[in-house]
Protein backbone atom coordinates (compact mmCIF):
# COMPACT_ATOMS: atom_id res chain seq x y z
CA UNK A 1 0.00 0.00 0.00
CA UNK A 2 1.48 3.17 -1.18
CA UNK A 3 0.07 6.11 1.37
CA UNK A 4 1.45 9.97 1.04
CA UNK A 5 0.81 10.87 4.31
CA UNK A 6 -0.11 9.43 7.82
CA UNK A 7 -2.56 11.49 10.19
CA UNK A 8 -3.12 10.99 13.58
CA UNK A 9 -5.33 12.25 15.27
CA UNK A 10 -5.15 11.94 19.13
CA UNK A 11 -7.71 12.62 22.14
CA UNK A 12 -5.63 14.28 25.11
CA UNK A 13 -7.94 14.00 27.87
CA UNK A 14 -6.40 15.24 31.65
CA UNK A 15 -4.75 18.11 30.43
CA UNK A 16 -3.00 20.93 32.51
CA UNK A 17 -6.24 23.17 31.97
CA UNK A 18 -3.95 26.68 32.42
CA UNK A 19 -1.69 25.46 29.77
CA UNK A 20 -4.61 24.89 27.52
CA UNK A 21 -5.89 28.06 27.65
CA UNK A 22 -2.40 29.92 26.85
CA UNK A 23 -2.04 30.89 23.31
CA UNK A 24 1.68 31.45 23.88
CA UNK A 25 2.26 28.89 25.48
CA UNK A 26 -0.10 25.90 23.38
CA UNK A 27 1.86 28.09 20.11
CA UNK A 28 5.65 26.82 21.55
CA UNK A 29 4.81 23.73 22.43
CA UNK A 30 3.39 22.82 19.32
CA UNK A 31 6.16 24.57 17.51
CA UNK A 32 8.38 22.64 19.58
CA UNK A 33 7.01 19.09 18.58
CA UNK A 34 7.38 20.22 15.27
CA UNK A 35 10.86 21.15 15.15
CA UNK A 36 11.98 18.05 17.49
CA UNK A 37 10.12 15.76 15.48
CA UNK A 38 12.50 17.29 12.58
CA UNK A 39 9.79 18.61 10.80
CA UNK A 40 10.58 22.29 8.76
CA UNK A 41 8.00 25.02 9.73
CA UNK A 42 5.95 26.89 7.14
CA UNK A 43 3.56 28.75 8.60
CA UNK A 44 2.26 29.72 12.01
CA UNK A 45 -1.01 30.89 13.31
CA UNK A 46 -3.20 30.26 16.83
CA UNK A 47 -6.20 31.96 17.80
CA UNK A 48 -7.66 32.61 21.56
CA UNK A 49 -11.21 32.43 22.39
CA UNK A 50 -12.99 34.20 24.66
CA UNK A 51 -13.75 33.28 27.63
CA UNK A 52 -11.49 30.29 26.59
CA UNK A 53 -9.65 27.88 24.48
CA UNK A 54 -7.41 28.25 21.91
CA UNK A 55 -6.81 26.78 17.79
CA UNK A 56 -3.75 26.86 15.82
CA UNK A 57 -1.74 25.23 13.09
CA UNK A 58 1.47 24.51 12.21
CA UNK A 59 2.40 24.29 8.75
CA UNK A 60 5.20 22.23 8.12
CA UNK A 61 6.86 21.10 4.54
CA UNK A 62 5.97 17.98 5.71
CA UNK A 63 2.09 19.22 5.75
CA UNK A 64 0.44 20.06 9.53
CA UNK A 65 0.08 19.99 12.96
CA UNK A 66 -3.15 21.06 14.92
CA UNK A 67 -4.87 21.63 17.81
CA UNK A 68 -7.92 22.86 19.70
CA UNK A 69 -8.07 22.94 23.25
CA UNK A 70 -11.28 22.89 25.48
CA UNK A 71 -9.50 24.21 29.17
CA UNK A 72 -12.86 23.62 30.96
CA UNK A 73 -12.69 19.91 30.37
CA UNK A 74 -8.75 19.35 30.43
CA UNK A 75 -9.40 18.21 26.77
CA UNK A 76 -7.22 19.01 23.26
CA UNK A 77 -7.85 17.79 20.00
CA UNK A 78 -4.42 16.89 18.13
CA UNK A 79 -3.69 15.95 14.80
CA UNK A 80 -0.11 15.33 13.20
CA UNK A 81 0.08 14.74 9.65
CA UNK A 82 3.12 14.03 7.77
CA UNK A 83 4.02 12.84 4.30
CA UNK A 84 7.66 11.27 3.45
CA UNK A 85 9.89 8.88 5.60
CA UNK A 86 12.07 12.04 7.49
CA UNK A 87 9.66 13.14 10.19
CA UNK A 88 7.61 10.22 12.69
CA UNK A 89 4.08 11.92 13.67
CA UNK A 90 4.36 9.82 16.66
CA UNK A 91 7.12 11.70 18.25
CA UNK A 92 4.95 15.13 17.42
CA UNK A 93 2.40 13.26 19.58
CA UNK A 94 4.23 12.05 22.31
CA UNK A 95 5.73 15.21 22.70
CA UNK A 96 2.62 17.01 22.89
CA UNK A 97 0.64 14.94 25.33
CA UNK A 98 3.88 14.96 27.53
CA UNK A 99 3.81 18.83 27.93
CA UNK A 100 0.15 19.08 28.34
CA UNK A 101 0.28 16.82 31.02
CA UNK A 102 -1.97 14.92 30.21
CA UNK A 103 -2.87 11.83 31.84
CA UNK A 104 -5.11 10.14 29.14
CA UNK A 105 -4.52 9.84 25.06
CA UNK A 106 -6.23 7.68 22.95
CA UNK A 107 -4.97 7.87 18.77
CA UNK A 108 -5.70 6.82 16.11
CA UNK A 109 -3.40 6.91 12.84
CA UNK A 110 -5.22 7.39 8.95
CA UNK A 111 -3.12 6.52 5.99
CA UNK A 112 -4.08 9.87 3.61
CA UNK A 113 -3.73 9.65 0.02
CA UNK A 114 -3.47 5.83 -0.89
CA UNK A 115 -2.61 5.56 -4.81
CA UNK A 116 -3.16 2.02 -5.73
CA UNK A 117 -2.42 1.12 -9.39
CA UNK A 118 -5.13 -1.38 -10.28
CA UNK A 119 -2.93 -3.49 -12.93
CA UNK A 120 -0.15 -3.74 -10.51
CA UNK A 121 -2.54 -5.16 -7.83
CA UNK A 122 -4.20 -7.94 -10.77
CA UNK A 123 -0.82 -8.60 -11.54
CA UNK A 124 0.08 -9.38 -7.61
CA UNK A 125 -2.84 -11.17 -7.30
CA UNK A 126 -2.27 -13.53 -9.99
CA UNK B 1 -22.88 9.99 22.83
CA UNK B 2 -22.02 13.59 23.48
CA UNK B 3 -18.56 14.59 21.00
CA UNK B 4 -17.43 18.23 20.89
CA UNK B 5 -16.32 17.82 17.30
CA UNK B 6 -16.51 16.67 13.81
CA UNK B 7 -13.55 16.04 11.57
CA UNK B 8 -14.16 14.84 8.24
CA UNK B 9 -11.03 13.09 6.31
CA UNK B 10 -11.94 13.69 2.62
CA UNK B 11 -9.39 12.48 -0.09
CA UNK B 12 -9.93 13.92 -3.46
CA UNK B 13 -8.78 12.10 -6.49
CA UNK B 14 -8.98 13.01 -10.15
CA UNK B 15 -8.43 16.65 -9.65
CA UNK B 16 -7.84 19.58 -12.31
CA UNK B 17 -4.30 19.82 -11.22
CA UNK B 18 -3.65 23.76 -12.42
CA UNK B 19 -6.30 24.48 -9.72
CA UNK B 20 -4.23 22.15 -7.05
CA UNK B 21 -0.74 24.20 -7.84
CA UNK B 22 -2.51 27.62 -7.85
CA UNK B 23 -2.02 28.35 -4.10
CA UNK B 24 -3.95 31.55 -4.64
CA UNK B 25 -6.88 29.53 -6.05
CA UNK B 26 -6.46 26.91 -3.61
CA UNK B 27 -6.53 29.67 -0.42
CA UNK B 28 -9.36 31.24 -2.08
CA UNK B 29 -11.75 27.76 -2.27
CA UNK B 30 -11.04 26.79 1.21
CA UNK B 31 -11.44 30.31 2.45
CA UNK B 32 -15.02 30.48 0.37
CA UNK B 33 -15.94 26.73 1.29
CA UNK B 34 -15.50 28.05 5.04
CA UNK B 35 -17.88 31.17 4.48
CA UNK B 36 -20.64 29.48 2.56
CA UNK B 37 -20.71 26.91 4.86
CA UNK B 38 -21.16 29.47 7.78
CA UNK B 39 -17.94 29.44 9.37
CA UNK B 40 -16.33 32.56 10.67
CA UNK B 41 -12.77 33.14 9.39
CA UNK B 42 -10.22 33.87 12.46
CA UNK B 43 -6.37 32.92 10.51
CA UNK B 44 -5.41 31.77 6.94
CA UNK B 45 -2.04 29.99 6.31
CA UNK B 46 -0.81 28.73 3.22
CA UNK B 47 2.21 27.98 1.91
CA UNK B 48 3.13 26.81 -2.15
CA UNK B 49 5.99 24.30 -2.51
CA UNK B 50 8.73 23.90 -4.91
CA UNK B 51 8.46 22.41 -7.54
CA UNK B 52 4.18 21.59 -7.05
CA UNK B 53 2.16 21.52 -4.33
CA UNK B 54 0.41 23.79 -1.86
CA UNK B 55 -0.41 23.26 1.57
CA UNK B 56 -2.83 25.63 3.97
CA UNK B 57 -5.25 26.10 6.76
CA UNK B 58 -8.20 27.84 7.66
CA UNK B 59 -8.68 28.75 11.46
CA UNK B 60 -12.33 29.25 12.21
CA UNK B 61 -13.90 29.59 15.44
CA UNK B 62 -15.51 26.60 14.73
CA UNK B 63 -11.88 24.67 14.27
CA UNK B 64 -10.44 24.39 11.08
CA UNK B 65 -10.22 23.39 7.34
CA UNK B 66 -7.00 22.06 5.83
CA UNK B 67 -5.73 20.94 2.53
CA UNK B 68 -2.50 19.75 1.14
CA UNK B 69 -2.36 19.30 -2.64
CA UNK B 70 -0.41 17.10 -5.10
CA UNK B 71 -0.96 17.99 -8.10
CA UNK B 72 1.12 15.43 -10.18
CA UNK B 73 -1.39 12.82 -9.07
CA UNK B 74 -4.70 15.23 -9.22
CA UNK B 75 -5.02 14.65 -5.12
CA UNK B 76 -5.99 16.61 -2.38
CA UNK B 77 -6.20 15.79 1.15
CA UNK B 78 -8.90 17.97 2.66
CA UNK B 79 -9.94 18.24 6.33
CA UNK B 80 -12.86 19.81 7.67
CA UNK B 81 -13.04 20.15 11.46
CA UNK B 82 -16.54 21.80 12.54
CA UNK B 83 -17.43 21.95 16.75
CA UNK B 84 -20.83 22.93 17.50
CA UNK B 85 -23.91 23.09 15.55
CA UNK B 86 -23.44 26.12 13.33
CA UNK B 87 -22.02 24.43 10.76
CA UNK B 88 -22.13 21.45 8.68
CA UNK B 89 -18.89 20.27 7.59
CA UNK B 90 -20.12 17.90 4.77
CA UNK B 91 -21.38 21.05 3.10
CA UNK B 92 -17.73 22.62 2.97
CA UNK B 93 -16.25 19.23 1.52
CA UNK B 94 -19.04 19.21 -0.81
CA UNK B 95 -17.92 23.02 -2.22
CA UNK B 96 -14.00 22.24 -2.13
CA UNK B 97 -14.81 18.56 -4.00
CA UNK B 98 -17.00 20.51 -6.60
CA UNK B 99 -14.80 23.53 -7.29
CA UNK B 100 -11.50 20.97 -7.46
CA UNK B 101 -13.62 19.23 -9.72
CA UNK B 102 -12.78 16.11 -8.12
CA UNK B 103 -13.75 12.74 -9.91
CA UNK B 104 -13.61 11.04 -7.23
CA UNK B 105 -14.20 11.55 -3.28
CA UNK B 106 -14.08 8.99 -0.28
CA UNK B 107 -14.59 10.81 3.10
CA UNK B 108 -14.72 10.16 6.50
CA UNK B 109 -16.24 11.43 9.61
CA UNK B 110 -14.41 10.84 13.28
CA UNK B 111 -16.25 12.37 16.09
CA UNK B 112 -13.68 14.23 18.33
CA UNK B 113 -13.59 15.19 21.79
CA UNK B 114 -16.40 11.91 23.18
CA UNK B 115 -16.90 13.16 26.66
CA UNK B 116 -19.13 10.17 28.54
CA UNK B 117 -20.16 10.95 31.72
CA UNK B 118 -19.36 7.22 33.43
CA UNK B 119 -22.32 7.53 36.23
CA UNK B 120 -25.10 8.78 33.52
CA UNK B 121 -23.63 5.78 31.03
CA UNK B 122 -24.45 3.33 34.06
CA UNK B 123 -28.08 4.86 35.25
CA UNK B 124 -29.33 5.03 31.58
CA UNK B 125 -27.70 1.11 31.20
CA UNK B 126 -29.99 0.36 34.39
Amino acid sequence: MNALGRHILAEMYGCDPGSLDDVERVQNIMVDAAVKAGAEVREVAFHKFSPQGVSGVVVISESHLAVHTWPEFGYAAVDVFTCGDKVDPWDAVHIIAGLFKSKQVTASEMKRGVLLDPCAERVAAG
